[in-house]
């Protein structure tokens, strides 16, 4: 059998039955987004790593090493968002062809020094290594959380509401501009869309206002797609889920791409990916409260967008004309043949 | 540039200037072979990442994949030993080609989960990635050390003694097996050296015993090589060294490759790397007492092989002869042409 023929969430599945041990210290262990470890006192540890492999994940042409690095560190920093935690340090994991420019390096550097110098992390190691073809970038990011403000995947409960920050589908709107150069649009919001697809912000600010208020029950980041994510949600938590379509919150601009490349809004919002908002639950009488707040304080708009069912409820998008149809978990996974 | 005209120290040094912040938190950042963290209370954090890149550090005919499994958490594991510390938890992120076996990845795991549990350390998450080409094995290690144990590479003074734990330049005899098939040994000595050189065993028990006796002044682990990375202790710690050559732990079937090989056995021991000993300096009057406490409560041997000079003393290597010749730095690095 090759990893083909699994995927690669079968793959993890597998090996982490290979590996998991239960041991008290281990609060998240193999299998989810980002490991919570018990450290000494209140503060939580938070491990994670994440990758970006040259042609797989980016093609050298299409973005600037500055943004390959800021980019490489922020779709970490959305994990340590995802539980509402504090990043701290970064370390860097590097596989280079023996061609490669030292300006090239520079530059990924400075990106990684950008995007860490915004949210106080530091990078404090890593490791250089030859490789045959490609650039291997690998970051491995810690963080902590203090135990009383965790989110975890886990905590959604029937009747809960669920919210998302900020704007879905711009990122996907973005890869389809890159990938069908004669989609119309005007310059500064093709620039826009651009910068939402290869450096999104990781809620990192908006997570501590949602984990300090108490309200919130589950937390995850959108990195695969709402879809996909909030399965997530529903498997952890044992709940199911309705969607609103005509809540999701699409700019004007993804909707016009949307439109140029025939596709309904919401498939880029559901489906697309890689937008690193966050996705999170709370009580329906508290939902509209923390909204408010986390917009108050962040300046990010957040928008009630579904509800949690119980766990015989199944998953659900109502689309705008009302029709219920099944929630699918649209998202992308590596090896998987679409 | 290319980075091959840099090298991999160089570019290390290059992106470390990019990087690096002055944080109070940060107690060993970029640069080091390990990054050491304050936490809360006593306890610092560790925190450490090595690859594994087919093609460069391992050829798939020649390692199973459990040995390499083990061998990727090893090396990691060493480097938490080199600061006196211990190992808690392991991330590992993989980038593999669409046809790598299911079989293959398993085996991997349970060779990380063998090596995990014998030194009690959990791997509690990862990334999976598609690699176009090649096999590409991140792992990343969390470990703790208490902060009055902690050993670094700059402790060492003039009047020091330099010690080592076990045999060096096993791994490099194994790797001259396989290099060179026709070599003649014992097939029991051959196979010996063959797992010195793919699964040698990380030094944390060792670690200990030198970090909690207090008379230690510095380490590192011997990854490169001894005549490298001894130089590392003496740039952080601005010494010299004067190491003698016949006090180098050298076991008999490694002579006996030398031989066969025709090079002198103290090459071997000094540049031949990946021997995962550690290196470490003591006071003259307590190198010897504590050479013999490791010994009685490891059951590894120890052997002073050197001494620590002023700065102003060099680096030197004293032949078996008694010549004096200067030391130099021959372990590997990336990029680099010999």
């Amino acid at each position: 059998m090759r990893i083909s023929d699994l995927g690669e969430f079968g793959l993890i599945d597998r090996v982490a039955q290979i590996v998991a041990v239960e041991r008290p210290d281990v609060i998240v262990g193999i299998g989810d987004d980002v490991a919570v470890l018990e450290g000494t006192g209140e503060e939580w540890t938070l491990a994670k790593v994440d990758s970006q492999v040259e042609g797989v994940h980016f093609l050298r042409d299409a973005i600037s090493p500055r943004q390959l690095g800021r980019r490489a560190l922020i779709i970490n920093l959305s994990d340590i968002a995802s539980v509402g935690g504090r990043a701290l340090y970064a370390l860097v994991s590097l596989a280079l062809p023996d061609d490669t420019e030292v300006a090239w390096v520079d530059e990924l550097y400075r990106g990684l020094r950008e995007e860490g110098d915004r949210f106080g992390v530091v990078v404090v190691g890593g490791n250089m290594a030859r490789s045959k073809e490609g650039a291997f970038i690998d970051v491995f990011v810690l963080g902590s959380v203090r135990r009383e403000h965790v989110l975890l995947r886990s905590g959604a409960r029937p009747g809960d509401r669920v919210l998302v920050t900020g704007w879905l589908g711009d990122s996907a709107a973005g890869l389809q501009l890159l990938l069908k150069p004669t989609l119309e649009l005007a310059p500064a919001e093709r620039e826009m869309l651009l910068e939402r697809h290869f450096t999104p912000t990781p809620r990192l600010c908006e997570a501590e206002v949602i984990a300090h208020s108490g309200a919130a029950t589950a937390m995850i980041d959108l990195s695969d797609g709402l879809s996909s994510d909030v399965g997530h949600i529903c498997e952890r938590s044992q709940v199911g889920v309705r969607l609103w379509a005509e809540r999701l919150p699409i700019s004007p601009t993804t909707r016009q791409v949307a439109a140029g490349c025939r596709k309904a809004p919401w498939q880029l919002a559901l489906e697309g990916g890689e937008d690193y908002e966050l996705c999170f639950t709370a009580a329906s009488a508290e939902a509209e409260t923390l909204a408010a707040a986390v917009e108050r304080e962040t300046g990010t708009p957040v928008r009630v967008v579904g509800e949690i069912l119980p766990p015989e409820g199944g998953r659900w998008l109502v689309l705008e004309g009302g029709r219920e149809v099944a929630l699918e978990a649209g998202g992308w996974q590596h090896w998987r043949q679409a």
